[in-house]
Parts: structure tokens; sequence; C-alpha cells
């Protein structure tokens, strides 16, 4: 007999996308990394940190990862109590539904958008209801009163790509009973953001991730920004030293080289919509995108023929088995040279 | 009204050890920190994962670290299925309450060792229960059959240092009704194990940290050892990037140098042999001690007296007010030089 609880024994877990071990015989854009190596002042930061003999290493960092704190602070616009660093934004996720709903108690989020919510609430043992999208991408039949303790919305959303109105975000706050999150886990590619909504509504919460925008997916290094009794509550429920030294080191680094944020984002968002418009010129339907992937369907909407024949010339994007989105594929957007040669192999593929 | 659940909201954190802002100033005895740096392997490993540019910055870690799972696996002679890292061995000790124990439902430890568990218990919602020691350190009115969920058991104890006879652990296994989580963070300083009662009970689960012994505080680095059942929870629990890339690399290369390890935890080991004949020389009652730090109490039982008098002179050492522990200190083990300084400062004050 298992001495699991009944919720964690039976739950699948989460299969995050496929990494080859072959990495670099591949071209890989199927987890929305970042073509681009990260700051050289990251790296630099990084190294002055782990020094010489790596004799920092054996002290623990500083609980509350207080300088990268205040750098996000003073980058957006808040006091230091108003933000918080996290191991990768999936930990924020994580403590904030610990943080708002209990066992048996409602987690809200759009479906499609990232399914790891349901993972996250199915680990706490909470009820999930997941809302549909309209043809014009707003939420399906929400209510005027949303009664779940927490919501997700994903924007830009992925894997589709369309970032909500913040008019629209900001209805959806006024009509959240409990917290609503949102997840600008990819907002560095879009015209808007939510941050203004933190200081005008008491329940939303902002989360970003440095995996995307920053190239630093191995490093995991997510923020939130929310009001300071959210951010206390998140403070009490995080492993105390939860950020190791280095990535405390090259999230502030990060955060202080703005320059270099906006040279690759802005690379990244023109090769996005060369790619798109291209993509349009051999008959794929291609939904405008606010992130660093597009998702595109075939003419024949036939996702998986498609994603087969790119595996075969390996190059890796993404197909998802679900129903509303098999018609497509998720393609990271990688340098020029890498799109080019992925609309070669498409046109090759028809 | 705020939103948050009740628990979270009441709760009032963990506090961890005092860390000073003029660290260089002091003499820090006071976290359990290792005196000396991690092995020069480590710092090659974490600077080739960091490569020239940081170019594998930009790309997702290994989600299951399996790398360094195997080279633990290989280590302590399991199969990697018996074997998972975390960020750090708070991570698991969340995760294993957050696999076992459910909203309402008792998690046990005992009083005094590691009081971060009841902080973890209070963010599940869940109930704490507490056994005190009997004079020769075994587990006061530990019941014949303990039904509680979860049961921690530290040895070597901290703070006061003391390891568990492994007959007595493999007694408790087999009282338990629930798991019984091992908690080996400081077991590198100490004579025995229990790793092969994880092959004999279905409920052990041996943890340890690469903190103390392994000099990697600052890089959050946790194991455990459990049966494939328990193992394939945790990894359905935890983030599935939870530990990053330079982590990955600076545990697999901490593993691999077994040399470097012993020579340092030797070097320790004599230290705090010394130093405890020298505090017992001026008066003081040291607990013998199998971890690195010691628990020892002034002639006078006043552990405050002389923390304030060691604060004054710029040596920090961890004194508790929790009326079980106030009459001693836990002091760290540094190199011999320092703790030279320590008992020359103590020698004074009397």
């Amino acid at each position: 007999m298992s001495l699991l609880r009944k919720n964690i024994a039976e739950m699948a877990g989460y299969v995050p996308g496929f990494q080859p071990e072959d990495e670099a015989s591949w071209l890989k854009l199927n987890t929305n990394e970042n073509p681009y190596p990260p700051s050289p002042k990251v790296v630099e930061a990084i190294l002055a940190e782990v020094g010489a003999g790596g004799g920092n290493l054996r002290k623990y960092p500083d609980a509350a990862s207080r300088l990268a704190r205040r750098a996000a602070a003073d980058l957006y616009g808040f006091d230091p109590s108003w933000v918080i660093l996290a191991n990768g934004s999936d930990e924020l996720l994580n403590n904030l539904i610990r943080a708002f709903a209990g066992e048996g108690e409602e987690v809200g989020y759009v479906h499609p958008s990232y399914s790891y919510y349901a993972t996250l609430a199915e680990i706490q043992g909470a009820r999930i209801r997941t809302f549909g999208l309209t043809e014009d991408f707003r939420i399906a039949d929400f209510p005027e009163r949303y009664e779940g303790k927490i919501f997700f919305l994903t924007t830009p959303n992925a894997p589709l790509g369309f970032a909500f109105p913040l008019a629209y975000i900001e209805e959806i706050a006024g009509r959240c009973a409990g917290a609503l999150v949102v997840d600008e886990a990819y907002v560095d590619f879009a015209e808007v953001n939510a941050l203004e909504l933190v200081k005008r509504y008491e329940n939303v919460i902002v989360t970003r991730t440095f995996s995307k925008s920053y190239s630093l997916a191995g490093m995991r290094i997510g923020l939130a920004i929310a009001r300071p009794q959210v951010i206390s509550a998140l403070d009490k429920i995080r492993d105390h030293y939860h950020l190791d030294r280095l990535a405390q080191a090259a999230a502030g680094a990060a955060l202080a080289d703005q320059a270099y944020l906006a040279l690759t984002v802005g690379r990244i968002r023109a090769t996005r919509d060369r790619f798109s418009a291209e993509l349009r010129n051999i008959g794929y339907q291609v939904i405008p995108s606010s992130a660093n992937f597009v998702f595109a369907s075939p003419p024949d909407r036939n996702g998986r023929r498609v994603y087969d024949a790119l595996f075969s010339r390996k190059i890796l994007v993404r197909h998802f088995s679900d129903p509303l989105l098999a018609h497509g594929l998720r393609i990271s957007i990688g340098t020029d040279e890498e799109m080019e040669q992925t609309l070669g192999a498409l046109r090759e593929i028809g």
C-alpha cells in the first residue's frame, strides 16, 4: 500500500518539451529558447561571483536576493517590497497556488495556455477549472464574478502567441474575486504589459521569467511584482535559500543591461515578423505573435505531418496532440539563418 | 480582507541565521559553512559549463539532472531510479511533506532539531507533533506505532551534534507507519549513515546536502535516496527545471572528487576534536559531535552572555533563545586558526 497522498500517487506529472541527447546536430525550435547568448555582463558577473578559487561558493547566498530585487524594483518603478525573485517563474506559479488555494479550492486558467498550472494545482490537491477562447481571442464564458481562489492569465498566450489588450486584462482583474496572476513570461517581445495594473488592483500579480528575453533558461530565474502582503506571503512559502549565488549575480547583471535586452529582443521581433510573412506566403495561417515563437498551421491543417517531416530533417518544433492545437505547430524564433533554413524545409515539405 | 489562505497569512515564516552585511570583518561561525573552498574540480566544471560567451546558459538545463543523479547513484551504490537531486535539501524536505502529508495530517519531528520542518508543515496546513529527547539522546515517549504521515529524524542532530546509532534509527523505521526521513545534512562528518536502511525499509528516505561537507552552500544542492516510487513522486512535485546548469555541473564534479571531500572533512573533524577538548579544558560542557559544529555550554550555563561577548569581538556563533538550548552555543568548526582565535576569546570572556 502506498504511503503517498492520493493526489500525488495518481497524478501523471508534467512532461517538458523534448530535449534531444545529441543537441548539437539539431535545429532546436521547440522550447522557445533565445538564439542569442546572454549579455556579456551576465557572464562577467557570474565569473566574478565564482572568483578565482570558488571561495564564495562555500558561503550561503543572500537569503532575500536583495541586490537583484532592488535592481528589478528600480527598473520597473516599484518599491523593493513589491518584488520577489525566484528559481524560475515556475517556482512563483507553484508558490502562488500554495498562497491562495488550499486543498479542494479552485484554480482557474485559460486552455490552451501553460498546462503546468494544472500540474501545480494537482500537487496542491486543488480543483481545476479551465476556460476556452473565443474566435477573437477572448475568454469564453468568463463569469461576471469569478469566485476561484486564483486565476492564471498567460499573456502573451503560449502556445498561440497573441496578447490580450490591457483594457481586457483590467476587466478580468475586476471580475476576479480571488487573485489574478498575469503570467508575462513572453512580455518583453510584446507591445504592452500589465505592470500598471499591479498598482491599481490589489489582486493583480505579474510574473516574469529570465529564460526567454534574457537568454537565461539555463540559470532558472523568475520574478514577480505584487502588493507587499503577497510578496511577504511568497517570502514565507519559498525555501529560505532558494536562489544560488550565481543565479543572483546573473539576475542583477541581466536587469542592468537593458541595452543588450533591447538589441536581442529587437532582432528576434524583426525575425519573427519576416518569418511570419514568409509563412503566409507559402499558405500557412499564422496567428500574429507578441512572443518569441509563432503558432502556424499548414494549408491541410495537419500539424503532425509537418512536425514529422521537420523532425526527419533534424528540425525540432513543438506539436501538441490536443485537438484544439493539433492542426498547427509552435515554432520558436531563432536567428535569421535558422528561420531561413526552416522555411526552406517547409517549402520542400509542402 | 486578505485573499491569502489562513495558514499562510497567519504563519511567521522561518528566519535563517544572521548574515552580517560587512561579512569580511567577522569571524563567522554561525551557519555551519565549511571554511574550505569547494574542490578545484567544481570550479573547473562551473567555468566549463559557462563557456567562453555563456552560450550554454540560453538553453534549458537537463530537467532530470541525469549526469549528477548517475554520479550519486554510482557513488552510493544505488540504481539512479533511487536518487534525486534538488535545489538544496530544503526543497526535498518541502516536497516530501507535500508527497506524504495533506492539510490537517500529521508531520512529526524531534525538538530540538531543524525547526524548518515546522515552517514547511505550516505552509502545507499540516499538523505538527514534536517529541523531546531523553538525557541519553533518545526520542522521549515515541509510540510503539507512530501513525503520523511523515517523521523527520535529523542525524547528526542539529544543533546538538550527536548522532543516533544505526540500530536505533532502524528501530524507529520499524515503528513509523508513515515515511521516515533521515535528514543526514551533516553525515559526512559522522561515523555511520543510514543508506543501508533505504534498501531494507520501504518507508525510509535519506536526504543530504552539498552545503556543508562539499563547501557548496552558495550553490544550493541537495539529494535524496529512496525507493523509486518515492523518487517518482518527488519528480512529479518538483518544478520541472528546478536545478540550473551550473548547479548540476557543480554537483557532478563535487561527487566525483571524493579525495578532496575526505581531505577537507578529515581536517574539520580533527579541528573539531581538538577544539572540543580545549573547550572542556576551560570548563565547558561539550556534547560529543558528529557534525561540523559543536554544542557547548559555559560553566555558568549562560549562553547568551558568551554569545554577546563573542559578538562584541566580531565572532559570530549561534545562540537559541529556546529554553532547551539557551544555556549553550552552537559553534561552527572553521580552520585551526579560527578556532584558536575563538578559544582565545572564550578564555578572555571567562
